[in-house]
């Protein structure tokens, strides 16, 4: 499949006539083939009526046919074949094995939504029948299912070209929903995103679906991005990147004369809490762990563990001088952009200067190569983070931060004053299950996802994951944005009250013809 | 039970430091007795303090005792007796009967919430067992379950001083959900407030409950609604009322270092659609009984039907003239508050007045008593609604407007213009199912509720009913502030990776102690 550069406008592809975007490489530096010419708000305009035009129909498609659609965007994705792989790790820096993977994931993202589809537990059946004999007053027949949002804007993320991009998460678990989706192109891999786009394109001429159902814009600036978000045809948003990025879109979908919910997944530091037990036990087994999981992919996940926080004394000593040594021995990795790089370059160079930081190691140099991650180990104390805030800020990328405590008041302390999280993590022994027990409800009421003695950076995609938590590091707390839980952002419930049979919609029908799973007068029918 | 006009913070009694609110009784226009002085922001932060330090404690009660606890609160407010009904009735201007139904609506919602805490749903239990030889990475234990928000600001309606107020279904929904509540007392009905305050105080001390859980604040400006809101203890809250009001609030929320969910019911005209065939088979009937529904209450509900949409022709003239006859034989009635009255005195003077509207009937006058709401009956038609969306607007009270439409696609497009709505109705008969069928998709995309051949007043408190809708109706249309659905405004999932069952909520014991409905690996299991 040869690149256009094109934007995907419903079944049309149309050269764009704003500024030209280039993909770079960031191994190199250099550019990388075709320009992706940035689309004008008329060309937003234009795939926010396809979409607006498509909704009623999409919505209503049979739940088998969903489920194919969807199966189909994973075929012709699969269908692609090296090419994807050659231009995502082109325009990305990461390993093959790491992109081939997260081809893997979105395919089976998005088989496991046809399955959440064909299931139809999303559509939450209630049905309340009719009692005309009740006093005082009698009951109407009462039903209710969810229906989709409405028209979806997404923004995919820089550091999952394939997974949270054009046909991720938030598009799967939209397009399950019964919604159209506009995707505003991620600027960083812009190849790749009409790669995709053009295999959800053809999923939709092939499933005989309206056009409207889905578009690819891409931008140059953020005119593109602002205009979709504000159009009155789009009832959602979904967004995963920088924390500036997410609340300025946040902003324009809360003060559109119609707010619509944005879901706009942002800012994590995922601290991990190091129990005495488990530190006195394997403190550099831990340490060497820690850094693994820091460094994993230049540190670029949501999850990636950027704080550290335990006692302090000798245990925690031998796990930082182990977590030092790995650091030190660490290679420089690619990063995603240049931007990301400088973003990264300045958080380390701001840490290091904090008066209360101190410097523990760093990786290995980059003798001259682009857009390196050098990763960086910092410590500091827990009061220092205490009366610091901006101490608990997200740096994007391979930087630690460990954070001495006095004794465990002070974690507890500390633990209170973190904002929210994606994830907070506990090394612990059996022996600290005690410990553990006295900062869990802190740790419930901060984080989405409470693990033990694993790492954060790893999300698996499945039912019971919550990839969200409390602001910032989402927007709403409510949802998630990884597994099958993700399509309930996309619905809202509507009522039927004494509709004749032959106006309900099919799940609601007398007869339950979709043999759905339903609350009947207060009992669970299956 | 003597009302004292204090501040119930916590399981203190305390007088307020502020401006006194004295109760009006709009029948007479005489002061009701009793102060209530205002609560300062110094109130504000003690009862979001003990709510915040009862929150960890409160969420993790077992569902037997959360559920005995909405019980205790139904058994306290019944064991008032007519001193409650006396005074909300004074407060009120509302008939008795009308009070009274009022009490048992009340308490049976808090029992319908007892209900679905006993049954766990709410919990969405999902777990994902290990899969440790999965190649090529095995699989974690993954748990998920919804815990509660965090305390909740409650403000309530002056129009159901019972049902939407202290123990109303905000506050039932967040109780059950596990989240403290603190209320601010309806300036319209402070005694009522403090009754029932008084009594929710009573079950949290029989229940053995950190005081926390419950606070009431009364307010003579908007300094504690503000500051309320903008605490930061506070995660979410529950509001019923103007959409002035609403959006006020809203803001608040949003503009918090952490926004919150904001849960603003506000505005609905509730249109009611006359379809050909049932307009011809029974115009005048349907006319006698819209104005019936038109003039419930004064019309002072939020599902008053305050438009009539129909194709213009000699059946909506019969219609219209039946309609008028019974406005003009309708009774001046009570309403809520002088604020209220002079409000609906200004919208009905000002549609009257517009160029393109001809006010059609009045209801019989009230001759020097105060605060009655004097029926209204308006034409227009359909272009005029179209090109002024000020047609639209809600005139809180009994006034109604028709608007009447060329043909059908007329109709269509004036359904197209309508904002969000909680409500929307269908007069049909059997020959109007395909003109029904054409309209339901615009209706589902406007309205949290739609019904046939009944009229919008009167919302059952069940499990499949949707008290919400789009903007403005409600500023979230995903929920229902009304029904067991309501409780999941109040609910956020997080997920538990790898813990030992020690440490798991016993939700999530692998053994299931408390036999909870789940999905395991993809399958329900019950």
């Amino acid at each position: 499949m040869k690149l256009t550069g094109e934007l995907l406008i419903g079944q049309q592809a149309i050269k764009g006539s704003r500024d030209p975007i280039v993909a770079i490489d960031p191994a190199s530096g250099e550019r990388l083939p075709t320009e992706f010419q940035g689309g004008s708000v008329e060309d937003v305009a234009r795939a926010c009526e396809l979409a607006g035009a498509a909704f009623d129909s999409y919505r209503e498609t049979a739940s088998e046919a969903r489920a194919a659609f969807l199966e189909a965007i994973a075929e012709e994705i699969e269908a692609i074949g090296e090419p994807l792989i050659d231009r995502a790790v082109a325009e990305s820096g990461l390993p093959r094995a790491r992109i081939e993977g997260e081809r893997g994931r979105t395919c089976g993202q998005l088989r496991l939504f046809a399955r959440v589809v064909r299931d139809g537990e999303w559509l939450d059946v209630r049905v309340d029948p009719a009692l005309p004999q009740r006093e005082p007053l009698p009951r109407a027949d009462l039903r209710q299912r969810h229906i989709a949002l409405g028209p979806v804007a997404v923004f995919g993320a820089s550091n999952f070209p394939l997974a949270f991009s054009v046909a991720g998460g938030d598009t799967a678990s939209a397009l399950a929903a019964g919604c159209p989706v506009v995707v505003k192109a991620h600027p960083a891999h812009p190849g790749t995103c009409e790669l995709v786009g053009r295999a959800v394109q053809a999923a939709v001429a092939r499933c005989g679906l309206p056009e409207g159902v889905f578009s690819l814009l891409h931008d140059s600036g953020l005119e593109v991005g602002q205009a979709l978000v504000a159009d009155p045809r789009i009832k959602a948003g979904g967004f995963t990147g920088s924390r500036k990025g997410g609340l300025a879109l946040q902003q324009i979908a809360q003060q559109r004369p119609e707010p619509i919910p944005f879901y706009a997944e942002m800012s994590s530091t995922n601290p991990v809490f190091l129990l005495p037990a488990a530190l006195a036990a394997r403190g550099r087994e831990l340490g060497t762990a820690f850094v693994g999981s820091l460094t994993l992919g230049a540190g670029q996940f949501c999850t990636n563990p950027g704080l550290v926080i335990a006692v302090e004394g000798p245990e925690l000593d031998a796990f930082v001088e182990a977590a030092a040594t790995a650091v030190e021995e660490s290679q420089p990795q690619t990063m995603l952009t240049p931007g990301i790089h400088d973003a990264y370059t300045h958080g380390v160079a701001t840490l290091s200067a904090h008066p209360q930081v101190h410097e523990v190691a760093r990786g290995v140099a980059a003798e001259g190569q682009p857009n390196r991650c050098i990763s960086a180990l910092f410590m500091t104390r827990g009061e220092a983070l205490l009366d610091d805030a901006a101490l608990q800020g997200e740096i994007f990328g391979a930087a630690g931060l460990v954070v001495a405590c006095r004794d465990a008041a002070e974690v507890k302390r500390v633990a209170e004053a973190l904002e929210g999280q994606l994830t907070a993590t506990l090394q612990m022994d059996d022996a600290d299950v005690d410990a553990a027990r006295a900062l869990l409800p802190t740790l419930e009421r901060k984080a989405g996802r409470i693990m033990a003695n694993g790492w954060p950076t790893g999300v698996e995609v499945c039912d019971a994951m919550v990839h969200g938590g409390p602001f910032p590091a989402t927007s709403d707390a409510r949802t998630t944005s990884v597994g099958s839980a993700a399509i309930q952002r996309f619905l809202r419930p509507v009522c039927y009250q004494n509709l004749p049979d032959a106006l309900r919609p099919r799940a609601l029908e007398e007869s339950n013809p979709l043999a759905l799973s339903r609350l009947v007068d207060g009992q669970r029918e299956h």
